[in-house]
């Protein structure tokens, strides 16, 4: 059991939780919580730490397959507290191998439907889009260099185990990306308050994408105008703009909708 | 100028920051930051505190109206930042009166659109709501008394301004009123995961009302036996759940685009 928070373990987990350096340099992030470690494929789980208390529990109610219990490490209470982010820490974090996809698997297929964001800053607002993404049917997410990271801890629970579903990629260059899905068919439409056209206009049936930018700016003029077309979503009241997880969310289930129907037709 | 972090007006504005018993007393909330502060109406600012620094920004820039600023309270910087729940505090809170609607003022007109929460306890998903609300063009946002306090400071910031702009009400009890909406013509729908219509087969043209439940449970079942209708918001992927404010975007806009598909016609 380890009982020092100068244990080397402890200070890589700590590392991985607060530094988005170390999870860069390693391709590992965090995942807290007995929801998301359950959700976490087995095979991507390099490391698990249980509290003394919480191993416990987990062996006498079975909450975990035994092979994945066997491979814990126990640490005493104070320190597995003292590591987490959470307020209320259950006592219980994986060390998960990170999965980048590449652009072309994330357009694979005859129609696939891609959100890729610009400069995405709130933790919470990625894990929601990635979220709302699955229950959409997105085929991937791209995010932009300067998007936050993916593996943050606050955007790891906020996507409910969605990440170790949807596909996703972090894009060297949004703009030669951009080219790329357009190159192979797809048409990109940017989500921009002076868009020509109301978001529910276009036909999404077919290979699209759809760009939205930072929640404060929106999507950078250069960017907006390398889209096929840009689409607004029409604001009642004096509203200056949407949250960034809400216009997606909108985006999205518009799109899924559409195949819905076409679909039934 | 105020030197002292136990001068009486200090201690009520930071009771008015971190306790729901304060603001439900007094009836009284804190807006913070030049944005907010600019959106609420002057005559609702029962006080304004700017840091000594702000105050002269204030003054150079002219980023006040004039009978505002001769209304501040000045505060020494270190005293106003260590009351601010923010992380960069700009140096502007306003104390602001609420102004809670009735039910009646609601649902008044001819079509009204009533965004209904249950339990909601994030406060940045009940700020969202209210912003997409806005946004979608509802008509009040109704909340149960067990949703949190959307005078939370949290809540103020994530509404950006809609909080001034869209009714909102507190319901003593939810089921009353969903039965008042019923027998006001209003046709009630239950955002249900276990609902028998897809969400966007319902015609939303008519008095309409969504009902959305907390963020882990969703809506009580009694809650939901009480609407006319369940709908559920196909999920693809493995999800078991959308975030509350991502299935209130989805709902209310799909509701907006009915209305305004027939307005069209």
């Amino acid at each position: 059991m380890i009982t020092s928070a100068a244990n080397q373990q402890i200070k890589e987990l700590k590392s991985l939780l607060t530094r988005p350096r170390e999870r860069a340099k390693t391709g590992c992030f965090v995942a807290e919580g007995i929801r998301m470690v359950s959700e976490t494929p087995p095979e991507r789980i390099a490391a698990l730490y249980l509290s003394e208390s919480f191993e416990k529990k987990c062996r006498e109610q079975a909450m975990l397959p035994p092979a994945l219990l066997e491979k814990a490490v126990t640490v005493q209470d104070r320190i597995l507290q003292s590591v987490s982010p959470e307020k209320a820490p259950q006592g219980i974090l994986a060390v998960v191998q990170g999965r980048e996809n590449t652009l072309a698997e994330l357009t694979a297929g005859p129609a696939p439907l891609i959100l890729a964001l610009e400069n995405i800053q709130d933790p919470g607002n990625l894990g929601t889009m990635l979220r709302t993404g699955e229950g959409a049917g997105v085929s991937g997410v791209l995010m932009s260099r300067d998007t936050v990271d993916l593996y943050n801890p606050k955007t790891v629970r906020s996507t409910m185990g969605s990440l170790y579903r949807v596909k996703h990629a972090r894009s060297a260059s949004l703009a030669e990306d951009i080219r790329s899905m357009q190159a192979a068919g797809i048409r990109v439409y940017a989500a921009y308050l002076g868009g020509s056209r109301e978001y529910d206009l276009p036909d999404y049936t077919g290979p699209t994408a759809f760009l939205i930018g930072n929640e404060g700016n929106g999507l950078k003029q250069e960017t907006a105008a390398l889209a096929d077309e840009r689409i607004r979503i029409p604001m009642a009241g004096q509203l200056e703009s949407l949250n960034a997880a809400a216009a997606a969310s909108i985006l999205l289930y518009e799109a899924a909708r559409q195949r819905r129907a076409q679909g039934k037709r």
